[in-house]
């Protein structure tokens, strides 16, 4: 359903939502037939608002599809991946926080090492070091050209985001210059349509300077450009559920998620605790908060099955503050599964539950993923949860008469 | 799925399709844990259905949206709300059974009072009684415009109907003239794109036409238009499923929709027994059959648990005489749920059960919110079920060879 629909039925009154999520938090089991991750936490808390609530699973993206971290994340806000695509070059530059404005086209950029002929010897610069390519990208920000500023942050390694600031605006329609081998040179930044024929120059333009302030390195003397992409200009989330929002996350890549979408996103601390703080401190001036906590996801990914279990049952220490805090309405889910057997995010649908509101009853009578396939909800879109959770707090009007 | 699609696979042959629609059948327990209307209800015939048929749930529009009626209708009849959508002004006209031509255009109207300096300080003129503003609305009736006709209905209290029969074609991209507030004066029609010009013309005329003759009148001495929309150039319900359709209810607003689709809809005098009567009067020229029974949705409204109840049970008692009638397959369900507990539409699925035709066994014993969660169906879109009821009924060929 489009976000403009949704728009004109979100009046402004109503509930507040609190959407706390754990991020990874669908699993798998170690053996058939065994619990997952979050069947094997003790979760009381959570089992309680399961109890008192509805259940379900949803699929962030589409049945099958293994979500990256920003499209799980726009799904849960509300927005159909799908629909909302982000470019990559957008996504790193949330990932370290860098502001982007209105027309600024981001784009992930990496060093690399080319031969006296400009082939390509190695993709990634050897693996140069965080400690040694840092300098180097702060050598390369700065770079002014004839239509555009250009700032460069270092992100991690050979890893880099360069950001163009046109004078004039201009499309992001431009191809990756990495060759995707070695022994060929990186390919000229070709516009795939006429209004990105002018950031095609200027990423030209840009890659020659760049190189003159890399020629003496020895390894890191040229970089790759990909994922060329501005800042999209989609519906606020405000705009959307008519719901003033906030977050807290001590990560910056969730708070520049939320950012996107219009959300006062602000750093916690790492761990639990001070999701709770967040929230007593700043749940009076919202009608939204999003809490992001994300020690499930990594432990996922380290393959640490117990590790994920503590850290779920971290997560559900804290609940009874959560609701201390106030909210009317409560979404506890994932962005996206990440089975510690699999050490990565998966496809597999992530379990939820919504607490508050008028809701039938249904079997799920503690929280995970065989009890949540029980759920009222059955089998649901990431993207729809926002709805249920709004119309759960009764700010959403009837569509149609 | 477009309709046009499902009209390549509907040959015209198969069996006969009764849709039984309870108005507001989904609900709530009173208490946690609790049974909703339906389920404490005595239903013997909609279980023995249900037991020999299979069960499921449906969002008449999407989860998390509370539908109007005419949306939740529409997709009952296999049309997606959220393509086919109907304006304002058509819903107030089939409401009150205005037949709606071809190029007609159909507007929202009401009662209001303006100062000497034209600023709006009643937008409902004092909520005019039905007495008063029946005779203003036959004074407005019949203005002839240079370019159309016009025929105004009065509906009930300060609203009323206006119909537009322009002589040429004209469109209906025209903003309401309702300020939303007191101490501005009314809107001037304002067209949204050049081929509604016309038409934004015509009701800047029909207004000061109206306010001519209103002039004399304390109260309501000026009108609001919205909602400004035309008769939809949809595909007939008969034209998709290729089944010659009728209808029967009580309420005009339902008839409307169903004629608005091509149904050949009747009255019938309220209660569940004269549907019966209408079935068995013309199932036998007609492929589909639509009876309408609108109790359950105005003790809902109402907040009379009790009271739906006993609605659900008169609509149960007559089943054994709907089957002896003879359809091949009958759907029983309804157009949104309208919870007691809530006195209002909500958003909640809505139950429903599909019997005749080959089919699985599922788990649903009786028919009742918990039970179709269990059903063979799961949780499918409303417009879905008209596809389910006609592959049920033999009259949809294989999609691709």
């Amino acid at each position: 359903m489009e976000l403009d629909r949704i728009a004109r039925l979100a009046g402004g009154g109503g509930g507040k939502v609190l959407l706390y999520v754990l991020d990874g938090l669908g699993g798998l089991p170690l053996e058939p037939g065994g619990p997952t991750e979050l069947e094997a936490a003790r979760t009381p808390n959570f089992d309680e608002l399961a109890r008192g609530g509805t259940c379900g699973l949803h699929d962030p993206v589409a049945p099958g599809i293994t979500p990256g971290s920003g499209p799980g994340h726009l799904a849960l806000f509300g927005y159909d991946p799908l629909v909302y695509e982000t470019g990559r070059g957008v996504l790193e530059a949330l990932g370290i926080e860098f502001p982007l404005g209105p027309g600024d086209i981001a784009v992930r950029a990496n060093f690399c090492t080319v031969d006296a002929q400009g082939r390509v010897t190695d993709r990634r610069a050897g693996r140069i070091s965080t400690e040694e390519a840092a300098p180097l990208a702060a050598q390369l920000d700065g770079i002014e050209l004839d239509g555009a500023r250009c700032s460069v942050r270092h992100v991690k390694e050979h890893r880099f985001v360069l950001v163009l600031h046109p004078d004039l605006a201009s499309g992001d329609g431009v191809d990756d210059t990495d060759p995707g081998q070695t022994g060929q040179p990186p390919r000229a930044p070709c516009a795939r349509d006429a209004g990105s024929e002018a950031t095609a120059r200027l990423l030209a333009a840009w890659l020659k300077a760049a190189a003159e302030r890399l020629a003496d390195h020895p390894r890191a003397n040229m970089t790759l450009l990909r994922g060329v992409s501005s800042k999209p200009d989609w519906p606020l989330f405000e705009e959307v559920f008519g719901m003033r929002a906030a977050a807290a996350a001590a990560y910056p890549m969730y708070r520049g998620v939320a950012r996107l979408v219009g959300m006062d996103a602000r750093t916690a601390p790492d761990g639990a605790r001070p999701l709770v703080d967040a929230l007593r401190a700043r749940l009076a001036e919202h009608d939204f908060f999003f809490l992001h906590f994300k020690p499930p996801d990594k432990a996922g990914e380290d393959g640490d099955f117990d590790r994920k279990v503590a850290a779920i049952e971290e997560a559900d220490a804290i609940v009874p503050e959560l609701v201390d805090a106030g909210p009317d309405v409560i979404l506890v889910t994932g962005d996206h599964s990440t089975p510690a057997t699999m050490r990565a995010h998966s496809w597999h649908p992530v379990p939820f539950l919504i607490h508050g509101g008028p809701a039938r009853h249904d079997a799920a009578t503690s929280f995970g993923e065989t009890a949540c396939r029980t759920g009222a909800h059955g089998r649901v879109r990431g993207c729809e949860l926002m709805r249920l959770a709004a119309a759960s707090a009764g700010r959403l009007a009837k569509f149609g008469a």
